[in-house]
């Protein structure tokens, strides 16, 4: 490897994901590349400890399997984040493109849309090195069976994009269940089962449609966290959807938000009247009743500008009402829940029922 | 890393196991360091396939985690084997002394000795990277509590053989627990909680006596497999002792033979008389009772020669016989186990104590 490039492997044993730390030896700045939030403080001290300073958090997609530690380390570190434009991660500060390049230092990082594992999967490429995420697998590559999945996209990215590589490229895989690190290029056309040299785009199909794989057990907590930038603490920094000018978050959103409120940092206002309250469509467990109106008003008064604080009624109508009136009294952290109990009643319904 | 020097390193995922791939890229040949049972054929094919010849199998140590596949890969490929010559392990092929040379193509691996861990404990040091066992782990270093381990050998082994290496040696241990792939002496001297600069050897001392670890799982079968080069099948290959001119095995190896002996490859011949075999010091359990005399003659004249055959009596006297008697009529797997009845026996009282 070139004397010049920083570079280093790490692996998160639980959803055997590798990680990647990429930089200019020169400048001492790296990217991390697919970073797991279950080794956050590991990885910070790894950098810290080795005299590196982090200038990205790159993701090669949307993970299904694990949160992402990029929303972490941009909060935390004011790092500046990066993932697929395609992905609609609105907190991303990078929204990468093929053919973009990442640069650290005088190291430059290509980005080569390679989707077919998701619509939003991206390969880096540097100095003889490729990292391909999760599109190829050491003698492997990622399934196509959600989240946009699709075999036909996958075989012309591995086929077309990342096989006309040169051969001696180095692939740096996402993921390892076997406990190996590395391949190339040459080796995959020759070795990999699924993709070498000879096989038709037509049996590939044929075996990713025979893969028959059940779900990956985060999937449901991971992606919508990745589609926020990692696990939720509070609503600082969700980016919620503006709709006249009010704030809204959706019932998934505020499900992630409300198992990550352990320590009530977020209070959850309903502004109905009591019958309501405790009517069909019951209540969110842990909300308060402050009905819109005379309380509501008392309420925002007495309370503290800077609280989290989600509103909720019956259809997210008064509710935003509600958000509206602290905005003007100067709160900064309010949130609409879009649709209200009508929503998130057909949230829990739905996500019961995928489970 | 120097460009001619082939590097690999693999992970087990059982017993946390680095198994390193070194070599020489001119000539393709490469040792292997530490191999685990579990990923044998693995890493048979990972050579293959990366295109190298395997010449050499060297152990760190006696491994109490995990068998090491040396045995095997010697039994099947002939590849030659190599541990401490202290370990006492006589069917390695090379009695590795500190400061030899194992040369593969151009690359010289030079062998410390790194004890404290165990008493056998190596460490390996080739161009810039020091494959250091488990005498030195990242941020840690091996128990000291069994296999003869010696808090004040290993902090001076560190201290003085290890530490005396290049700052920026790069440093391969054997395990690593928390997903770290490698460290560097630097490192190791500045943030290295048990080892780091300053660091008395009271300290050290204190530090490794207060850590009340549990035994590992596999101690009980890794230690004595270990010993005899891998994992037991048979008798084939254990290199048993000879006690004028008959071949003799301890209860230790035996008990792992028939732990490993499903298919039955292997016959206990009990050769006591039928009031001994059903008296108080009872018989091995699936041995065969085949009196020394007229009984085992005739047994030997309708057996099969190539069979292998353990012989039991009471204290290894008849057998001893018996196995004599049948290497003169041609049988060529026999073996006597030592000391009979009574030290079967006493075995099984003591390692049931140990466990």
């Amino acid at each position: 490897m070139n004397k010049n490039i920083i570079f280093h492997q790490l692996f998160e044993n639980e959803s055997f994901t590798y990680t990647y730390i990429v930089g200019d030896q020169s400048t001492r700045e790296v990217v991390l590349i697919d970073p797991v939030i279950e080794t956050f403080e590991r990885d910070l001290k790894y950098i810290s400890e080795w005299g590196y300073t982090l200038k990205f958090v790159l993701d090669t997609h949307i993970h299904a399997d694990h949160i992402t530690s990029a929303g972490e380390m941009r909060k935390k570190l004011g790092v500046k984040t990066g993932v697929s434009a395609r992905a609609g991660v609105s907190c991303a500060d990078l929204q990468l493109k093929d053919g973009d390049i990442v640069q650290v230092g005088n190291v430059a990082i290509k980005v080569l849309e390679t989707p077919g594992h998701t619509d939003t999967c991206l390969s880096f490429y540097t100095n003889g090195m490729v990292f391909s995420g999760d599109a190829l697998l050491i003698r492997g590559c990622g399934r196509t069976d959600f989240q946009q999945g699709s075999s036909e996209r996958l075989y012309k990215s591995v086929k077309q994009n990342l096989f006309s590589l040169p051969d001696d490229t180095v692939v740096y895989p996402a993921h390892d269940y076997k406990g190996v690190q590395r391949s190339t290029i040459a080796l995959e056309k020759k070795f990999n089962p699924r993709l070498r040299d000879g096989i038709s785009l037509e049996q590939f199909v044929e075996t990713m449609n025979s893969l028959q794989l059940p779900l990956p057990k985060k999937i449901h907590e991971a992606v919508p966290a990745n589609l926020v930038c990692g696990r939720i603490k509070g609503i600082e920094g969700l980016n919620p959807v503006y709709e006249e000018g009010v704030p809204q978050v959706s019932s998934e959103t505020l499900n992630l938000v409300l198992q990550n409120n352990q320590d009530a940092v977020v209070r959850l206002i309903d502004v109905r009247r009591y019958e309501e309250f405790n009517g069909e469509l019951g209540h969110i467990s842990g909300a308060e009743l402050v009905t819109l109106g005379d309380d509501l008003e008392r309420f925002l008064l007495e309370n503290d500008r800077y609280q989290q604080i989600v509103f909720v009624c019956r259809s997210g109508a008064r509710s935003g009402v509600a958000t509206k009136q602290a905005q003007s009294m100067g709160y900064r952290n309010v949130v609409n829940l879009a649709g209200g109990m009508l929503a998130w009643n057909e949230y829990l319904r739905v996500s019961q029922f995928e489970a």
